[in-house]
């Protein structure tokens, strides 16, 4: 392989910041820079539906392509951004693309990447108030928008965190706080063991910040789940009674509105009921689904939800906002700054929401970027309606595809689809009678792996998979703004096209 | 005040996705609102002169101007864009104006700023390598050029961060494990109580990251410093034996190099002498000074740091690089991965550094954004000798900063200046003798707030302040990309100006 790096670097190519070795680029040259990288951006976005949802690469293979001892010459930048072209942008998995129907979508908009492009022209810590007024302030109004927009009451409050893994270990570490008081400054070592209840299909986001937080995995306790995969309430007031008899102490409970798997409705109602009989924090996970009750017709399956201590929608899934921001709303931001405030009581300022509020004491980093100027440009862009009328259309479109794997006699739905997401396995109908039978279980199983690897390698879609009671279990996730009706119907024709190939010979 | 968000709104502006309420923006349309995204930047980091640095807001105030009810109607992006020149533009502190020079500077390149364009244009989630590849690979690829820049050995390995917190937090949570191994799995309740060391003068991400990691605040111990405000490691040794005999189980040791307050640097190489015989993690804070290891001739400063367990280093402090973006070395990765990772080791794969690797098995978080490709741009568009050159510019238009307080009978300097902060304050020669004397020390303490406070109200430059040695401090760090000798020069002409007019009368 040609070494690539150097191969367009000519030194005319050099800008004058660049020759001198001092300072930034003239004004017109960065100007020119930022163009021509929004260029890139915009004819990628432009050309999607032409490349592979998935890189054709394997581990590596970009490492000899782009490996190379440390740079020393400058080069110049429109080498530099034609290498991205060739090099860097062939090679990320397309998150973008209208086939990827894999994970949860992180899709984004015009609008959100205009802000991002503000957010990196201005580069406003947004640690302080008074290192970022204006995203503060935003951050106040901008987090009342959308928890008004999800029809949540207005004692919540709330931040934006980079991730849900994050926005998790905050509401885990207010858990912790309000069960063991003192644990932020003592530590947890003299203490009785703390307990988390989650279900069985819950996030590992809550193993994770379980086993940063000092509880550890153990600290978890997994709570088993009914027919549809939502967790059994009783089975969470046994656990917690069995856990108080030995000995540990329960600190919270983790409600998950659309799990990962299946995107599967925790009862949060019963289980915010147990929590409050208990005194144990209530925090719902509803990172992927939460954006649904931006639907007010669509509320129904977070009934409960405005009693929870603590929430995670994340803007960066299903909300059209590039990576990261993730929305923790919250009704006791108190102990939030009681769990990661450095700054003792009485230097704490007193000001209302967002107004002179520094948010770094709310979560473990200090360093913050200024999320709140993209979703000032989303919010207003789309209005409050345009996304709910786009989320409809996408749990429309999995609807769809949903009736068809019910209409077909050779597949089968493996679990109900509330939001967006649809989980099915190809089905000869001359199996289904013996589907139970270990051995076409297995190769049930297989057929299903070839098939999702063949749906994969087509290059037109790309879907993830899971288990669901133990079966291969195929997962179609629509999310992304620029997924059509025409995209599904392809996939679904690819499903049957290799779902029938595949099953020639073995019924 | 005129309700601002409806102002410039009409039916015609909006496209027809808006009108539709589906799907993205027409390609073309995308296209002209990045691009006019760019063109704010690109108008306001050329304008930068013209606006003070802290902009002139008290808190609240830009609540009024922006808050209302949540956006309904979807607004032309051109007004919205045209709302944020007017509204968000001005009010945020201007990181990147030449005159900040308070706390760390935190300064953007167009290579950067680009590199954060095609982030946000492709949205890959770096937590995989599926998930994106050639970041996954670029981040292993950067990092050995960053490590091979900083002249740190082969054994080094590492990996990217949002902030200096999560990569103390994730060094901590590996001493943490390291120390009491299975931590991370059974929590911390049935242990004894660990203690990590750091001097008076290191940072309060310390504090907090063992607030996080359950260790607790007071699990944090400070020790003494010398007159350089360097780490005593004569104290370090009697507070681990101390805390030996007391039970505490001694976890790490956080070595600083360019303390936040005055850029001090503790003597690592002692420190790692007894971190090896007291077999405790070192762990090096250079988040703002380690980058001056790109210049050969100063890696005095850093002698013994390639003794430590893991370092931090921060690109989006003084390497031109939008946050976020923060660099973890390590010589220990597998211990972070047992801190940190959910996939049981029999699940592991075994490709080398990069190929292959998901790095959030490393971190706290899940979804991680792709900075690799932003540090490559970076990284080629400068070379190693181009981001070195501009740091030794910086630190030699801060030592003739130096030079003019040394040469001045009215002022001096509180602390050595090693890298590029400076530590000083105004005193009246006359005043020189009774400094110690405790009126006088209030008398000095009033006089340099009220210089800090007219300096900043300039608009012209903004410095932050710390308290050394109980003496009230100004403090200048040169870091930005935008900063000439010139804003240095009138700094010093306002110095002196306000100086001597808030010193007559008083001597």
């Amino acid at each position: 392989v040609e070494p690539s790096l150097a191969a367009s670097v000519t030194p005319d190519g050099l800008d004058a910041a660049q020759r001198a070795g001092r300072g930034e680029m003239a004004p017109e040259d960065l100007r020119a820079t930022l163009h021509a990288a929004v260029d890139v951006v915009a004819d990628y976005l432009a050309g999607l539906d032409e490349l592979p949802v998935l890189p054709r690469v394997a581990p590596g293979e970009l490492t000899v392509m782009l490996d190379g001892p440390p740079p020393i010459q400058p080069e110049p930048m429109a080498a530099i951004l034609e290498d991205a072209r060739r090099l860097v942008v062939p090679n990320v998995t397309h998150w973008q693309h209208p086939g990827f129907l894999a994970y949860f979508a992180s899709s984004g908009s015009a609008a959100g990447i205009a802000g991002e492009i503000l957010m990196a022209g201005l580069i406003s810590n947004a640690m302080l108030w008074r290192t970022s007024p204006v995203a503060t302030e935003l951050e106040a109004i901008t987090v009342r928008w959308l928890r008004e927009g999800l029809g949540l009451p207005d004692d919540y409050d709330g931040l934006y965190t980079d991730t849900a893994s994050t926005s998790t270990l905050v509401a885990l570490g207010a858990a912790r706080e309000a069960t063991a008081a003192g644990a932020s400054r003592v530590g947890l070592a003299q203490g009785r063991r703390l307990r988390i209840y989650a279900s069985e299909e819950a996030h590992s986001s809550i193993d994770k910040a379980a086993m940063t937080l000092g509880i550890g995995r153990e600290g978890v306790r997994r709570v088993g789940t009914d027919e549809v995969l939502a967790m059994r309430p009783d089975a969470l007031r046994a656990a917690i009674s069995e856990d108080r008899s030995a000995g540990w102490l329960p600190a919270g409970v983790v409600a998950t509105v659309g799990t990962t798997s299946s995107t599967a409705i925790d009862p949060v109602a019963e289980i915010a009921d147990i929590c409050a009989r208990e005194d144990l924090w209530l925090h719902v996970d509803a990172a992927y689904a939460g954006v649904v009750a931006l639907v007010p017709a669509r509320r129904a399956a977070f009934r409960g939800w405005e009693r929870a201590d603590s929430i995670v929608v994340n803007p960066h899934k299903w909300l059209f906002t590039p990576l990261d921001c993730s929305l923790l709303l919250t009704r006791r931001m108190p102990v939030l700054r009681d769990a990661f405030s450095l700054v003792p009581e009485y230097l704490r300022t007193t000001g209302g929401a967002g107004s002179g509020r520094d948010y770094n004491e709310y979560i473990p980093q200090l360093g913050r970027r200024a999320r709140a100027i993209k979703m000032w440009l989303i919010l207003r862009y789309f209005g409050l309606p345009g996304l709910a009328s786009r989320i409809e259309e996408h749990i429309a479109m999995a609807q769809e595809l949903g009736s068809r794997i019910d209409a077909e006699p050779d597949a089968e739905r493996l679990a109900p689809s509330p939001f967006s997401t649809v989980c099915f396995r190809w089905r000869p109908a001359a199996l289904a009678s013996r589907a139970g039978e270990p051995a076409v279980a297995v190769l049930l199983d297989e057929l299903n792996e070839r098939l999702l690897a063949r749906l994969n390698e087509s290059g037109e879609v790309f879907l993830s998979h899971t288990r669901l009671r133990g079966l291969f279990t195929i997962r179609v996730s629509v999310g992304n703004l620029r997924t059509e009706r025409r995209h599904l119907e392809r996939l679904w024709d690819l499903v049957r096209e290799h779902g029938r190939d595949l099953s020639t010979g073995i019924t």
